[in-house]
Order: structure tokens, then C-alpha cells, then sequence
């Protein structure tokens, strides 16, 4: 038996979370682990699935009428050094240059852990006139941060991501930017990814290292916790005048642009496993899967079987459908077992018997229901059930995520909820970083946001018991 | 004026070719320079180029079989020490990570120059049986080489590729891969960059560190130097041998995988720029230009101008065409210079007597040619012209390399040729390595390939004397 087609079970994730996830990302062959610490290699399905995100994201873009550039991977020491909170929150974990070839450099470089400070710097040299403005840059890439820990997907060493970069002539115009991304980023997550976010604001705390504020997406996995799938950062004009980046406006007089940042990287890949998969391995969203309908012939030595399933792969992928046909010498149970692993969403069996009654039976990957449809009218079958299993499997885990919901008036009740259980919880809060330090340092549990749609759950903080106004979620965070 | 919009004379390409082309990509917009020594940003333009070079190869290798992987983009010392011939090609021009964070690395990283090592490990992991090959892996990506001197596009600290990594049970199929690539590249260059190209072998001296035997494809610059415009190599199964990449065969043995590379990168922009530019700026090639027409609206202030220029902009898009519609309040003539500067294929001219005709002027990027065409069919001839144009383009570049290519007998003709003047010379060889070295050392021109479209020239050597059946190409190359 061949390595690469070894499929064997995994863990049970209600008996171990981490190792049913780490099984999942190998078993369904999405990564291997590399040589060097900490960093994964994406194998065909896994970076097949990235491209498939790539191409919708970017589409995004390009109708919101961003451009694609490509900057230096390398960030000079004393570039990075211009913003005082933006290197105070990256110098610890950057990967730094210190020689080319034999000789040592006069001046280290890090591999870039985000490319602000190389943007404002472009920017401070091509921006002159209102004219110029607004530029909406994206680049694709990877970026590295040194972690001590990592894991597939959620942290490594170097990940790919995209970052937008945007500069505007007023502070609205880059507000509105970068509201206008975290919908975009929104949308992508509960259409493609069949994952439902909340939408909000991070606290001062959480805030990206430099920005005026961060807006993000948060989703609530299988077991609990909590992903920050994505984050869109208004920088006001704080970098700007870090890199003077200036420019003539309409009444001639200089003034500094205002910026945003905003970013998604494969950790979302990740997010999407622990939200959809099960105990038989990956659970694709329809919408997003590299493969959409796996043919398994039944009895292909048959006459005619193997000829019908070259057929209907012809038929389908002409109605524009991601198709394999699995023709090797495997046995069907053994085929089963793989598209079932590679979570492929559905799965069409096309037998002897099926071929001459016209019919196919359709597998759904998520409930494993089967269903025997015509022939005739099979791809339009195909295509009904692919959006109605995007829009099971969004219910699904939009009911999963309430019950899985909580609210808390007092550190009692928070920790009462967090002693059992894992989710989100709503609280109040005062606003006060001593607060929201205690709870974390307590608790081991984050603000994930404050969420635009605020409830008022009291009146007061749920640490403090002074008045409070804002409504927080908390949950143990990836 | 703006920095970004202003257009200006650039340098006479007969007066300074090297400064006439450090012009171009700056003014056409394709570049900036950036901080950091040896590496260039690419602009919005310059990377649209890249993204439709990626778009059009992207097709051809997954019609090819091929899947597209990430690696990372570390390689430990000791990995890359494995393969011998490989580390001393490589060794003196990768950068070294030292650190990451405030801790010393107990293993110094380098950043890729190229990943055969990395592929090479992995293959190792996931190979076992026949079964599981060939596997055909590519990946797009930034590499690092550590160059003392720098150009954009061709020779830059940083550039993207895409590198292309396949193994396979036996020589014969490996070989035929390498080819197999090759083609498509060389079909590529002429297809779509409108370069024609030379395919051959590399000299044993001229060959990639640590492979079998390398192929190119050779493409002559305006002025008369060479430029490879991609590689692939074969490697037979000596980094099989170095990182134990066995399978077992059917015969039930245990045998080493034989092995491929192949890789093109942003330097074929470069190739581009100066095999089609002039002294207006860039010349795109239509079929990979990121704007094929540029519609210019005369007196757009007229009542319904800028309303029939939009309605053709719509219809042009509508006929999948790449469409720009300048309607800046910049005038006509500036307007024509800016979209000379950017080579854009096709300029449109659209006034109120053009309107009130039905009419509309073509004007052609690069023979400046205006004709008049009905805005009825307006589409279809835009498209013809596209077509006309690459055929153009192509057959003055394959006029320019005949004239520019000459045969050598003896090394007194050879030297009299590169004393007066840049192209191919074709001359004999008697395959040794010290009648190579000493014309490259004289002469400061090397050998660009054997090609496969053989001559006899003659039946010696030209440069000992000695009987030599194989014909060289001779250039000075970038």
C-alpha cells in the first residue's frame, strides 16, 4: 500500500480536540510537516483549497478596485524601527538576516512579519497631489512571525496571507475602507466558508500593534473556542507621520493620508476544519472545495460502468462543477473511506444496476444521506444539494455557536460558565484595562470583540460593578 | 502635477541602451525602488503583467498534469548541504536567518534560492510505491540570491518565479518532462511575449548546480545580448540517491526516483521590455498586456462624449477585452504620451465629428499607425488588430535576431565579430571545457546553449582546431 493513499482512522474529537484536528490536516493530506521548525508544507489539497479562497477573495478586490503589488520580503532594522508601538509589538518575534553569501550585513534585516512600514515607504514616494489618492494596494504572500508554539494551519513560523493597504485623503474615507473590508471578509466566511462571524471592534488591548483600532471577524469552533478569522485596522494617520506621507489636497495645503490595513491567511483553512469536520475526517464547504462530486463506479470491471462514469465526469464538469472520477483498483468501501477523509461533499454512486434503471445515488459528505436521482437531470441535482448542504451547514454551526452562547453579570457567573464549558460569553465592561486584564489573568479567556450589535445585558461591569456601556465577548481563543 | 501621472522624456535607447531601459520601468510605471538593496516593488502595472504571465502558464501546467504546492521558505544549512554539487553553486549567494526573536538560532536558515532540497525531503516522506508517481508539483513563490549588482526584472536580490519539481519512475519519462516544459515555455515566449527563442542544451560548464543536464530557451535584446528566458533541467536520480527517494516498483525492487526542475521568472518581463520597447516607452505584447486598448475621448467636455466613450468602454469589456477609459481632465496629447509610455496595444480615439460618422481612430502602439474604423464592428477590428500586432511584433523580432545572428570558423572571425558589434554567433565546438573557457575569458561572451536545430558550420573546432560535430551559441548575455 502506497504512503500517500494510506487512509486510517482518526481520533474521536470528543475524546482529544487537538489530535482529531492534527490527525484531519495529515489524513486528509492538506499539509506535511517540513524540515524546518514550526513551518508546513501545503500539499496539492490543501494549497488547492487556498487558490479556491484566493480567487474569490481576490475578485473581491478587484471589484472594490484594489491592485495587486508585490514588496520586498525583507524590512531593514531601521525601517521597522520608524513606528514606536508597531515594532514595540513585532521586534520579539521577527526572523532577522544577519549575512548574504559570506559576508555579514552593516545593517540586519527581518523577514517581513506584516509589510506596513514597506508600504508607508512606497507611499511617502509616489503620493504627491489629492490626485494620487485614494491608493488601494493588496499583496499576496507570506509572512513569517517566530512562534514558540505552532500548529498547522492556526500558528506557524510562516504562513500565507494577504494584506491590503490602503491610504486616503480623510480619516472618514479610510474608516469607511476599512469597515468596508471587514464585510467583505464577513460575507466571504458565512458564503463561502459556511462559517458565521460576529462582527466587531477589539478592545485597546487587543488592537493591532500600531493602529488606531481593529475591527475583526470572530467564529466559534467545534470545541468552544474562539478564532479570530480575520481583521481590517484604521490606522488614522499615526504611520503617515511616522513616514511623512503627505500630500497637496484641493486647498493646497499639505496634509497627512490616512490609512488602513487589513488581512486574512490560511489560519481560516483552519478555522474551517474545526467548524465543519466530523470523526470521518475534513467536512468542506461546498462553495469553497477543490473537488465537489467524487464518481465512484460500483463493479467497474463491469461492461459499460467505466465508460458511463467517463461520461457523466464529461457532463458534469461541463456544468461547471470541481469532478473527480476515482477509477483506480481500489475497492468502493476504500474509496468511501477517502472521499469521506478529503471531505469531498458529495459522493456519486453509478453501478451496473443504477446504470440501467438511469439513475445515480448521491452521498451528501455532511449527513451521509443518500439519495437516488435520474441521470438525466443529475447536475442540476448535484448543484440543488452542494447549496443546500452550504446552507445546512451554516445553520449548523449558527446553532452550534448559540448554544454554545452564554452571558455572565458578574465574575461569579463568569466563572461558572468557564469552569464547564467553552464558548463565547457576553458581559459588560467598563471600558477600564485593569478589568479586562483581570479576567484574562484569571480566567485565561480574551476579548474578542465588541460586537456591533451590542446588547445590554446590565448596567454594570461584570469585574468592577462600576457603570458600563459596552458589551464585550469573551471566549479561550486559537 | 502628481509624481505618480507625470510623463517625461526618457533616454535615447541608440545613446544608452542600460539607462534608456532603467527609464522605462520606472516610468512606465512597472517599478519602484525600495529600501532595501537589490530588491524592487512591483507597482500595480508591473505585477499585472506577472499575475497574466501566472494566469496563462498556471493553465497550461494543470492542463499538464501538474498541482501546485507551498514549501516553505527555509532551508536548515544542514538540508542544503546534503546535495554537493548544489551547495557550492548555491552556497555564496544565499541569505543567512541567524536569529529569530532575541535567540540565536542553533541551526542558521538560509532563504530559498531555489527549493529542490525542500521537494527533495518531502518527496522523501510521501513516496513509497510506482503507484504514487510521477508527482508533479509546482510552486509560485519569491527566491533569494544574493547578487552584487542588480538590475529590475533581470537580476534582483528578490524575484518571483515559479519553480516546478517532479519525480518519476524512470529516466526516459523524467527527460521527457524536462522537455516537455521546455516546450511550453519556448511556446509561451513566442505565443504570448512575442519573443522568439532558441531552445538548446546548456554546456556542461553552463548547467544548473547538481543537475543531469540543463535546457533553455535563448532570446536575443534589441541590442544584440542574450537573455535565457527559462530553464528545466533534468537530474536523473542523483538527488534521489542524496535524500533515499525510493519507491517500489512493480517488478517489486526497490529503485530511486529520476528527477525534474524547471522555472521561469520576472526576468522574462525584462526580456520582454527590450526585445518590443522604443523610444516612447514600453511596447506591450497584446496578449498579455494588462491593458489592451485605451479608449481616449477627444473634447470629452462636447455634449455626449464621455457618454459614448463609456457605452464603448461597455461594449469592448463586453467582448472580453482588457479596457481602459481615460477620462481624466488631463489633455488629448498628455493622454497619448502616458498610454505610449504604458505600451498599451490599442489607442482609441473618439471625438463629436468621430461620433457624429459613427467612426472611431485606432491608433497602433507600435507602428503608430492610425486607421479608421466603424464604430459598428469596432470590437472585432480591435481584435484583428491585437492578432496583427503580436504577428508584427513577433516577425520584426525574429528579423532583428537573423540579422544579429553570424558564424564563426576561427576564433580571428569570432573576435572580429564581438569587436564590432552584439548578437548570436554560431560556431563549432569540440566539446572541452578549456576551449570554452578560454573564448568566454577572451572575449567576455559565453556559451548559450548547443541548440537542438543543429548546423555545420564546420568540422573543426573554432577555437582549437580539433574535429567538433557541435554547433554553439555564442552571445554576451544579461
Amino acid at each position: 500500500m502506497s504512503k500517500d493513499k494510506v487512509v486510517r482512522e482518526i481520533t474521536d474529537m470528543d475524546v482529544d480536540f487537538s489530535q482529531w484536528y492534527t490527525d484531519i490536516v495529515k489524513k486528509a493530506e492538506l499539509i506535511d510537516y517540513s524540515n524546518v521548525r514550526g513551518c508546513m508544507i501545503l500539499r496539492p489539497y490543501g494549497y488547492a483549497i487556498w487558490e479556491n479562497i484566493q480567487n474569490v477573495v481576490d475578485k473581491k478586490f478587484k471589484e472594490t478596485g484594489h491592485e495587486n503589488v508585490s514588496m520586498p520580503m525583507f524590512i531593514p532594522e531601521s525601517l521597522l524601527n520608524k513606528e514606536k508601538d508597531h515594532i514595540e509589538g513585532f521586534a520579539p518575534e521577527v526572523a532577522w538576516v544577519t549575512h548574504g553569501g559570506n559576508e555579514r550585513l552593516e545593517e540586519r534585516l527581518c523577514v517581513r512579519p506584516t509589510s506596513e512600514v514597506l508600504f508607508c515607504d512606497h507611499y511617502s514616494n509616489i503620493v504627491e497631489s489629492y490626485k494620487d489618492l485614494p491608493k488601494l494596494y493588496n499583496q499576496w504572500c507570506s509572512v513569517v512571525r517566530w512562534e514558540k508554539t505552532t500548529r498547522p494551519f492556526l500558528r506557524s513560523l510562516e504562513f500565507l496571507w494577504q494584506e491590503g493597504h490602503t491610504i486616503h485623503a480623510t480619516g472618514e474615507e479610510a474608516l469607511e475602507e476599512t469597515l468596508r473590508m471587514l464585510d467583505i471578509y464577513g460575507d466571504f466566511a458565512e458564503n463561502y466558508l459556511a462559517i458565521p462571524v460576529i462582527k466587531g471592534r477589539k478592545t485597546e488591548k487587543e488592537k493591532f500593534a500600531g493602529a488606531h483600532s481593529t475591527y475583526t471577524i470572530e467564529s466559534l469552533m467545534h470545541d468552544g473556542k474562539a478564532l479570530q478569522a480575520g481583521t481590517s485596522h484604521y490606522f488614522g494617520d499615526g504611520f503617515a507621520k511616522a513616514f511623512d506621507i503627505k500630500f497637496t489636497d484641493k486647498d493646497n495645503t499639505q496634509k497627512f493620508v490616512h490609512q488602513t490595513s487589513w488581512g486574512i491567511s490560511t489560519r481560516i483553512i483552519g478555522g474551517m476544519i474545526m467548524v465543519h469536520s466530523d470523526n470521518n475526517g475534513l467536512v468542506m464547504p461546498p462553495r469553497i472545495a477543490p473537488i465537489q462530486t467524487i464518481i465512484i463506479p460500483i463493479a467497474s470491471h463491469k461492461e459499460g460502468v467505466l465508460e458511463k462514469a467517463n461520461e457523466l465526469k464529461t457532463k458534469l464538469i461541463a456544468s461547471d462543477l470541481r469532478v473527480k472520477l476515482d477509477d483506480t483498483d481500489k475497492t468502493p468501501g476504500w474509496k468511501f473511506s477517502e472521499a469521506e477523509m478529503k471531505g469531498i461533499p458529495v459522493r456519486v454512486e453509478l453501478g451496473p444496476r443504477d446504470i440501467e434503471n438511469g439513475e445515480a445515488v448521491l452521498v451528501r459528505r455532511d449527513t451521509r444521506e443518500k439519495i437516488t436521482v435520474k441521470l438525466d437531470n443529475i447536475e442540476n441535482e448535484i448543484k440543488d444539494l452542494l447549496e443546500t448542504m452550504h446552507n445546512d451547514m451554516f445553520e449548523k454551526a449558527k446553532n452550534h455557536r448559540e448554544e454554545r452562547t452564554y452571558v455572565a453579570k458578574n465574575m461569579e457567573e463568569l466563572t461558572n460558565i468557564f469552569k464547564e464549558k467553552q464558548g463565547f460569553v457576553k458581559g459588560m465592561w467598563c471600558e477600564s484595562l485593569e478589568c479586562e486584564e483581570k479576567i484574562k489573568d484569571e480566567l485565561g479567556v480574551s476579548s474578542r470583540c465588541m460586537p456591533f450589535e451590542q446588547e445590554k445585558i446590565s448596567d454594570v461591569c461584570m469585574c468592577c460593578g462600576k457603570p458600563a456601556e459596552k458589551m464585550v465577548v469573551w471566549a479561550k481563543a486559537y
